[in-house]
């Protein structure tokens, strides 16, 4: 089983908000002053947030950050438990 | 007031994690397959940690990641709160 990696969840959950919101990836790479491009790597995992970065998207989401990392948390909680169980299987 | 950024809180679990377990930089990066001066500079915040060597990291710790996330998302709400009652006053 391939491990899940923490910026798949982060994108993941970015996208999950922006969609929840009905926006557009241009609204929002604008709003956090990041590049179309750059916000849509990270939404697919494919790029590596920096913490400046990962703030200013949640800022420009109007989520708290610590709210998508507890989010982020759960899920990957989730995943090491689906991992354990696959292992004792 | 500066705002806290996501690496720092992280490099500082993971020093509190290291600390509660006794052990030296040496012996975490030698389990984790990272340069000893990788390991620092991420413990300090200067550096960020991509999501492969944050797994190996704290699987050397023996510490599930969804955990030390959890964590860093609790010391975030507390910074958050901070900022936000400053904010207020």
């Amino acid at each position: 089983m391939k491990p899940v990696l923490v910026r798949e969840l982060i994108g993941e959950t970015l996208r999950e908000l922006r969609f929840a919101q009905g926006r557009t990836l241009r609204d929002v790479s604008t709003a956090a002053r990041v590049s179309l491009g750059y916000l849509s790597e990270v939404e697919r995992g494919q790029k590596e947030a920096s913490s400046e970065l990962l703030a200013s998207i949640t800022a420009a989401l109007e989520v708290p950050l610590s709210v998508v990392l507890l989010t982020v948390s759960d899920k990957l909680a989730a995943a090491e438990l689906k991992t354990r169980m696959a292992r004792a299987a």
